[in-house]
């Protein structure tokens, strides 16, 4: 159950090129760059299949290529004010349920709200997440439970000590989940520094997505410095790794920094835990469990 | 609502890739041969939206290159055996369903027939057709009407006159609800050839695919010559170009003869009936109509 390269298969194949469909007509509106973006992504998905590049190799530069061909900073930004309105609405609700806990229940019902949070997708083969229905996931997702489940070791890992948690933060609104868990975190003493991305891509959120969702009154903002989802390598910042090599733990969520931060983790050796709902067979074959599964997974060196 | 030229939409994009997504898999089960052919398929979209070529002519290609590579003949072969069965298993009911009428509205009740099979195809973005419900399938072609509906024109012109018809079949199973059409055409005592794919491509309907059906015994089985579908002018044999030339009417069934057989209709000028279930909101826009309608389409000159 090691967290590790994600190669191009079938799946991604049909996933990727979905992606591309949904993001080119939101970049330009004519036909003719349209057609020159998308003779572009198919050329570099070409290109990625021939040099046996893993997923987050082919897209990051693909997605980057086309934002900059496109000369594009934030189209899904109406998708991500949804998402975010959406999560506001719902969290009352979801937090409601989570006080009606304690201790280790609580802890554990916050974990299943910010795997609820990670439906907030619009970058995967699947339909567009409803987002009416976030409270409902979030039943489901406590009543589902994580099919791995390294939730204990978490808690334990919170509460015998305190220090600094890096979260690599997922999709805008998906960040509102979060802050129960965060609050529970900060509660019990940690200095929690929550990282979005450096500039938009997809509906990945960056600082715009998360300053007056009240987390930032939990946790220190900072972010990967990339216009990329999740934290790969070759274009984070130096201030990015050097946080990462400064701080006690990392939790990281959604298959995006599954896919990416293994490389910066084996490097640095932190302790990290993958919190994710996982979104197609491809990583479930992976990560040994199923599509829709949830996950709590401890990874402590890789 | 003239037929004509169907550009790479974006929708067309995400079907595409959807369509290479499925088929690559069957052609060869070793990641690395998958693999090269993936990066084969991506590199023809990448070029087609460069050169602004039209749907067949990127497709089309790029089909008989991944199956040459793969050294596949019929990798589609089970899936059109049981679209046969299950439409064979149909035929019965369908035929009572259309005995019960007369004259035109028998015929309109078998064009009914004849379209609710064209939901059987695989090469299109949404979900497989599920072959449990084609006699549901025909019940709502019957019940929805054709949107757009020049039947009574062809009507007209089979009782009033006599020769060859042509019709360009499109898929295997479909093909086995053309049978009540073929009949009745053969009936008003047209002589009927009714064409089928040169070698397999998809789950386009061959030679091996009609034979035993039945329709033999009504129409004189002719094939295009080409591995492709529909019936692209640069590949087709001058078998079927002078089967085309020699004909008095033409009757083409489905989307890949929409998008293929107009440049050789402008050619011989043969007034020609397109008869289709139509899959895209891209071919409905050109069509000037939606997409799930069906259609009954004249095309006296091009």
């Amino acid at each position: 159950m090691r967290a590790r390269r994600i190669p191009l298969s079938t799946e991604c194949a049909v996933c990727i090129t979905k992606t591309i469909g949904k993001v080119v007509p939101m970049l330009t509106d004519t036909w003719e760059r349209q057609s020159e973006l998308y003779s572009k992504a198919f050329r570099a998905l070409s290109d990625g299949y021939a040099n046996d590049l893993d997923v987050p190799s082919t897209i990051i530069p693909l997605m980057m290529e086309l934002y900059s061909a496109a000369g594009a900073n934030d189209p899904f930004n109406i998708i991500k004010q949804k998402s975010i309105n959406a999560a506001m609405k719902d969290l009352p609700l979801i937090e409601q349920s989570i006080n009606r806990f304690s201790d280790f229940e609580k802890f554990r019902t916050s974990l299943s709200a910010a795997i609820a949070g990670n439906i907030i997708d619009y970058a995967h083969a699947g339909d567009d997440p409803d987002l009416e229905s976030l409270e409902c996931v979030f039943k489901s997702v406590q009543r589902e439970g994580f099919a791995i489940d390294n939730s204990k070791e978490l808690w334990h890992r919170l509460k015998s000590s305190s220090g600094k948690v890096v979260i690599l933060g997922d999709n805008a609104g998906e960040t509102v989940f979060d802050i129960p868990f965060v609050r529970l975190i900060k509660e019990l003493e940690w200095s929690v520094i929550f990282v979005v991305k450096g500039l938009p891509s997809m509906n990945d959120a960056t600082k715009n997505d998360v300053i007056g969702t009240g987390i930032e009154q939990l946790a220190m903002i900072s972010t990967t410095g990339a216009r990329a989802y999740g934290t790969p390598k070759r274009f984070v910042s130096e201030q990015f790794l050097d946080l990462v090599a400064d701080c006690d733990l990392i939790i990281s969520k959604g298959q995006g920094n599954l896919e990416t931060f293994p490389e910066i983790q084996e490097e640095f050796e932190k302790e990290t835990y993958y919190v994710l709902r996982v979104k197609c067979s491809h990583v479930a074959s992976i990560l040994g469990c199923k599509k829709n599964n949830n996950v709590v997974l401890r990874q402590k060196n890789m």
